[in-house]
This record gives C-alpha cells, structure tokens and sequence, in this order.
C-alpha cells in the first residue's frame, strides 16, 4: 500500500527548510498534513501561510507549541499567558485547529506546584481558546523532561488533568517517544478516545542506544517503540485524523533533506 | 551535624579505585556502608573482602547487581539465571545481607514479556535466596531505561510486581534518581514500607541538562530532586537503614577521587 492520505510532517522535522520550501516538497511527496512550528512562521503573516499551505493541497493539523505555563514568579507566568494567547490568535489566523501545548515545568519548586500552575494557566486560555474555535491538546512528556519541560509525564496524570476541565476545546496529544513505556497505556488510551479528548497522535522511534535525551529520535522502524500496536489502540479508540511523524534529530537534521523525507516516508509506509 | 552513621557508597561511585582502596578510604572519611558492585571483586575471594570490610569498620549494604532476566532466547534466559545464582552464592561468602536486582528489559520483545521473564526469574532464584539468607530487592528504574534495563519503571510497578509474591526476601529498592517524577510516589514508598518491603535507599541529583542518559547524574543538591523530601517519606515508611550513595559520572570519576569522596561526605550532609 502507499496510502499516504493521514501522514502528516512537522515542519520541526526538517528543520534546515524554510516553511515554503517544507510546504511544497511534503507536497510533492503526497504528505498530505502539515503541523507548524511556530519558529517556522518568524516573519510570516499567518493567515497568508495559511492559504499557501491550502493552495499546495495540504491540511493544516496544528500549531505547535503553546504551553510552558510554570515559572517562578508570577509575571514570568502572566508572560506565558501573553504568549499562549498569541499563540491562539496565530492558530486561529493560520487555521490550524488545535495547538500542541507542552505543560512545562520548573526545576525549583515542587512536581505538584507546577501542575498547579498548569492547571491555572488553561483555566486562564481556554476561554479564548473555545471563543477563536482553536482546540487546546496537552502533551504529556516522557518522565525524562519532567525537569524543565513537563509536569505531566504520562497518559494517565493527562486524563486526570483533563478530567478537571470539562470542555470540548481541551484533549491530549499522543506520542509514541513519551508514552510507549507506560504499563496501562492501552487502557488510558481507551479511556481518552472514549472521553472525545483524544486529540492527536505523534510516531517517531526510540533508538538503541539513545545518546541525546533531546535530538536523538529515531526513524519510525529503527528502534523499539511498537509503533503499529499503539497506532491500533488510537484508532480502535476512535481517532482517525492524521498521524504525524515529529522526528528530533541531530543526525537527520544534519543529511539532505530531501532523502530524509524520502525515508520518512517509506518508513511511514512500512512501520506505522 | 556531622552525622554520617547511615552514610553508604557504591563502590561504583568511584569507579577508577580498586576495591581496597575504596574501603580505606570510605572508612577514614567516616562513611559507615558499602554496597559492593560485583566488577570490584573480580578476581577477589569475596569471603575474604567481606572480613576486610568489616575490619575496617565498614557494613556492608547490599551487592549490585543481580537480575536483567529478560532475554529472547530460552538458553540466554538460562544464563542469566545461572549468573544470578552465582550472585547470591557471592553475596552470602561476601555476607552482604541484600542483592540490588536491575530487572532487565529486551528491545526486541514487549514490556509485558519482559516483565513476565523478569517474573520467572525471581521465581527460579528466590529459594536459594531465601536458604542463603540473602534478600533479593527489585529497583524500578527511570522509564527511560525501557529499551534494555528495566521494564519495571516506576514504583507503582514495582510494588505490583511484588505483591505476585509473598516473601520476606523480596522487596523494593528506591533510588530518587529513577522515581523522582512519580506522582504518587509518596503513596507508593508508603504502601511499600507497609508491606515490609522497603529494602535500600539510593541517592543521587537529576542535572540540568542531563547530557547522557547513563553517566551524568549529579551529586546531590545539584539538580532538581527532592532528595529530603522523599528521604522523610521513605523514613516515615519505616525505613532507617543505610542511605546509599550511587553516582554514575564521567565528570565525577574523571576528578580526583578524594575530593570527590569529601564532596559527597559534604553534600550528604547539606542536601539528603
């Protein structure tokens, strides 16, 4: 099969590209999603990148990322929220459809303090969220950023969190590379499609040894994450939207990217 | 203060010392335990190093390290059986009353398998532990150790997987380093302390950033772990054994080795 009708790319992926050049080379590879890093739309006006992402033919998944609500004073945090609320305001120009956020975290105080700030930085977005049609999904990390990057860690401590909200513009993100570790992730899976708040869902592969704990992804296929089983359990949860490869990579980001997307792709094909 | 009656090193710590060395030295700066790593007694008849431990003041903790169980083949299976077997056989001549057990993990398997192997193991080594009077502890590690280490990655689990059995001679190991993150880790050191199975105590700090996924941990107070915190839930559980020392650093071994032993004499007493 070469059905390439849910592979989506994030733009972070092949980083080295300008936006447009990102755009028109998924395009001519049958990628049909696009999730755009907000660092590739830097001198862009939104709405315009948006109509030229529509014009090449691609979809526009999401806005990644928002988030990054603790800090250690409050100004520092009412920034977060200036920031988060741009970010909204991009999606919704660009018409991306959800932001990724990434919760955040802060070294000096307290797990349970910064899931707090979290919680009162959504409360404090998700009314411009629903009121610009911009959906909100939390991705939680692997235990492994839970100093600097994330609060939430699994998919069970991301279903509670959204169990304290009950609003249709907030759900979790999925990505293999967080979450392929955690023992009842099939069941917390089950738990979040049937909650509707499944939002998204990221592939990329554990490598063996991982030398970088931040840009050493690997390709679909090259480690040993089950992709293709937990890509199972999304869809018998009920998602069908794109499946989008977010590859972090020293190594791929450093060979041509025309042959790396060549190789997602196939990889895409054969392992996901 | 300057209490250092339940300080213990892993001979590990300080790698590039031969074992002799390292008990000469721990016991003139007033560190009272030793968890001996079976690479330092290459060579060594253990019955021997444990009367020289012992001369020199020192009790030892534990031997490390038992256990990776999971293999994907029946014979490799075997040999590690066969290698655990000789642990206990070389913690009972050494008369180190606890065997660390890493659990193991095999990339090309589930976690679901490595846990049942990891499960047959025990299972197969935990007579003779008993009739050596040896005590077995399962360390849950850091969830990214799941590729080849562990598939036992939280202490959730950990307590799970003991409750498959009954026996005083199985218990858990808590290292900050691998748990830190949990969030409800004070739950579970309680529930564990409550079942008699709290058996060791391990400290380290998480660097920011973390530049290796093996050897970078920091010595504590130099990262963001709540070391006191969960040294007063671990103490509340019941727990007043030594508290163990396991730094794995290139930075560190590759500084003098003394004042590296005084940094943690000092760091014990400021930061845990």
């Amino acid at each position: 099969m070469q059905d390439t009708s849910r592979l989506c790319l994030h733009t972070i992926t092949t980083k080295s590209w300008s936006l447009e050049r990102a755009i028109d080379a998924y395009a001519e590879k049958g990628v049909t999603g696009i999730t755009v890093w907000r660092q590739a739309l830097e001198g862009r006006d939104p709405a315009k990148v948006g109509q030229r992402i529509r014009n090449a033919g691609l979809e526009i998944v999401s806005l990644c990322r928002g988030g990054f609500f603790p800090a250690s004073s409050v100004v520092e945090r009412k920034e977060r929220l200036d920031e988060n609320r741009r970010a909204i305001e991009q999606a919704s120009a660009l018409g991306a459809p959800l932001i990724v956020l990434v919760p955040g975290a802060h070294p000096s105080q307290s797990l349970g303090t910064s899931r707090e700030q979290i919680r009162e930085g959504i409360e404090a977005i998700l009314p411009l969220a629903e009121a610009s049609n911009v959906r909100l999904g939390i991705e939680p990390l692997h235990p492994m950023y839970a100093d600097t990057r994330s609060a939430i860690n699994s998919m069970a401590m991301a279903n509670n969190f959204c169990d304290q909200f009950d609003s249709p513009y907030l759900g979790v993100v999925v990505d293999v590379y967080h979450l392929w570790w955690e023992p009842a992730l099939e069941n917390e899976i089950r738990r979040c499609g049937a909650s509707g708040n499944l939002f998204a869902f990221h592939v990329s592969d554990w490598r063996l040894p991982t030398e970088d704990l931040l840009n050493d992804r690997g390709l679909m296929g090259e480690g040993c994450i089950p992709i293709r089983k937990i890509r199972g359990w999304v869809e018998q949860s009920g998602f069908n939207g794109f499946i989008e490869v977010e590859i972090f990579s020293n190594r791929y980001w450093a060979i041509d990217q025309d042959a790396f997307l060549e190789s997602i792709v196939q990889a895409y094909l054969k392992y996901v």
